[in-house]
């Protein structure tokens, strides 16, 4: 695919100085693809193989870089084959990892190989080494970063032009930038697949990536949109993960960013993560997480370290000492929260809201409503919410649901602070 | 010093988690410092040396970490003396890199062994490892960022508080933010130290510190903080190096950076590197810059990565293969400029400054001239140009002067853009 004929131009075009990096010439020894007349083509000097996991199994090959895709099928295949046969992988495939990471990572710790992934994670910023390695003085409290380059470019777009989730979403399509099927992306699980690793290596527990909670951008509109930017805030599909008393904490959804975070910063198709850890505070990696170059850059850099016989335990330290997490609930979730309610203009109303509210504890930070309905019509409301718990919000707007002053659900979205 | 206590409190604090990433437990053998009772106060189960060398060369250590500091004296010898005995080095010194880094990687590699300065460069943020290793697989072409949290400090409080260099100056002394004598800091030296050490990872050259072109912060003024908010910049101190048909461009200066720039971001004492590289484009590193407990981290970072056995060349490639850069004159440097004039107001000064420009092919994206002063006053004038280069600009200005509109030397204030 693109990934692999970028990868095998930057092999190419790596010349004296990748040499220098690597400690020896890079050499693409073989390759196999799903059509003989295109792998042909990309790599005529290199042996050819119909059958991908026969070459996995080849024995002049030291390094198998997989850049096909799938949990299953071919790629896993593939990846098992090589690692079994005592040979370094380097992959791009994050649904691979997410589903089959650890039991990954038990064949390479005992054949004493390297799975390596830096690609498969936000394409060319390398946040995996960074967490896995650079970062390994200090202990991680809480990750969290734009992962998302198709919802990213969505809620950009919708910002900068004010326009609708759904025309965003046919511009980002047409651009390429989202598939004809966009559920993947829109709804959040591919975040998720990230998420979960990022997790796994950040707090030393096995991938849990059933255990994200997660929910898509579909139902952000212009109204919030606007909301969060009077406010001091702009909207991001976020992935969060954090250790909590009540176990770790993975969540996936769009969430209200402070402006002036580098989170916030990174529009259009850029990613960007965050690690919050201890005694360092936060550091950011803002660039590209998609791309075919960019992404197989990521891949020549994780093969120029096992040219230099770098290499680090799957997630960081050894699969034996990876724990399966507790999962906090998400209700246990706490936080502020930003609240959009469509408020029947008739008197009390906004008094039997702040009543649920404090019968909660919930104290509000800011409560913002322009102008008055016409009679007998709705007025938007927003609320901004102290820290409080997501069971106390969920469970007051259920009481002001009932209480029969709101047309249509009210739109909640969570506030990460720095 | 500060680091010092700060490494060993976190190898103390590692605990099981630092062991895992490490794959052994890490212990502190022995220790030395300036005064006896401080430093076994700070690690009483530690072996004491009065004489650091004497630690450098003991036969018991495998990693010795220098947080001594400065070029010379004890600092140099122990570095020196533990890579001859054949001991990784872990060292925070930018000064020892940026003045004796080629020398000291010829001794570390004749023994095998690392000389690892994760610390030297942006305290918390791991730069170095990024440049040297993550990135390795795109070819760097230019590195640009803020590495001084002093300045940077001084030119977010002038901009924030709209307060003159020197009361922030005196603020950022008071919260020891800077030194008695901050002129190392504010004069941009400690900038072109960590820039020397960056530029080299990136092009494969020898550290030059003495090629790089240095200004500092000392003569931006509100007026200037002012005119670069309207325009859309952010004033700060970059230190950028990059790679030119003239040679190699290395230069530390006040500069015009978009507001929407990662870079600009990074406000108050945070540092922000940006490495931009073919193919991968701009990633940008967000983090602390400085503070005992962060670097110390990096510290540990460095040994966790030799307790494993990762290492790399000092400076990414042999040493051998790197060459000694050709410096390009900052005379030849092309890009934007702000240019802030004290105008005469008298018929014809406009029409002589545009003139003077249009001589040596200087179009201007603005120019913003706000109000008359009164008769026979001055008019503060401040002018955007496009691309153009150092000696034109400079060539222009002179000439400007001589033509005697001008009240006192202009500002010239280069522009750095994405």
């Amino acid at each position: 695919g693109i990934v692999g004929a970028a990868f095998v131009d930057a092999l190419a075009r790596g010349g004296n100085a990748l040499a220098a990096r690597a400690g020896r010439p890079l050499k693409l020894a073989a390759v196999s693809a799903r059509t003989r007349d295109k792998g042909r083509k990309l790599a005529p000097d290199a042996k050819w193989y119909d059958d991908a996991v026969a070459l996995a199994r080849a024995p002049d090959v030291d390094v198998f870089v997989e850049l096909i895709g799938g949990a299953e099928g071919v790629a896993r295949a593939c990846v098992e084959a090589a690692l079994e046969s005592g040979k370094h992988v380097v992959t791009a495939n994050k649904a691979l990892l997410a589903a089959h990471g650890p039991s990954l990572a038990v064949t390479a710790e005992a054949r004493g190989v390297a799975l390596a992934y830096e690609a498969a994670v936000a394409g060319g910023i390398p946040i995996v080494k960074t967490l896995r390695e650079s970062l390994a003085g200090g202990s991680p409290k809480r990750v969290f970063g734009v992962l998302n380059g198709t919802c990213n470019y969505i809620l950009s777009k919708m910002e900068t032009e004010g326009l609708d989730f759904a025309d965003c979403l046919a511009d980002a399509q047409r651009l390429g930038y989202a598939e004809a099927d966009p559920s993947f992306d829109v709804g959040g699980h591919d975040t998720a697949h990230k998420l979960a690793i990022l997790a796994s290596i950040a707090f030393g527990t096995l991938v849990d990536a059933e255990g994200v909670h997660v929910e898509g951008i579909e139902r952000i509109t212009r109204a919030d949109i606007r909301a969060a930017d009077e406010l001091g805030y702009r909207i991001k599909l976020l992935g969060v993960a954090a250790m909590t008393p009540d176990g770790l904490e993975q969540r996936v959804h769009p969430t209200m960013t402070p402006k002036s975070s580098p989170i916030a910063q990174a529009m259009g198709v850029l990613n960007a993560v965050t690690i919050d850890s201890e005694p360092i505070g936060e550091v950011t990696l803002t660039g590209p997480g998609a791309g075919g170059p960019a992404t197989a850059a990521s891949v020549v850099s994780d093969v120029v370290d096992l040219a230099r016989g770098r290499f680090a335990p799957t997630f960081g330290a050894p699969v034996a000492s990876l724990r399966a997490p507790d999962r906090a609930p998400i209700q246990r979730h706490e936080g502020g929260y930003y609240v959009r309610l469509a408020v029947s203009d008739r008197p009390g109303a906004m008094a039997a809201i702040a009543t649920r509210m404090a019968e909660r504890n919930i104290s509000l930070e800011s409560i913002m409503q322009r102008g008055r309905a016409a009679a007998g019509g709705v007025v938007p409301v927003v609320l901004i919410t102290h820290a409080t718990s997501e069971a106390a919000i969920r469970g007051a707007l259920d009481r002001v649901v009932e209480d029969g002053y709101l047309e249509g659900r009210p739109q909640v979205i969570r506030i990460e602070r720095e």
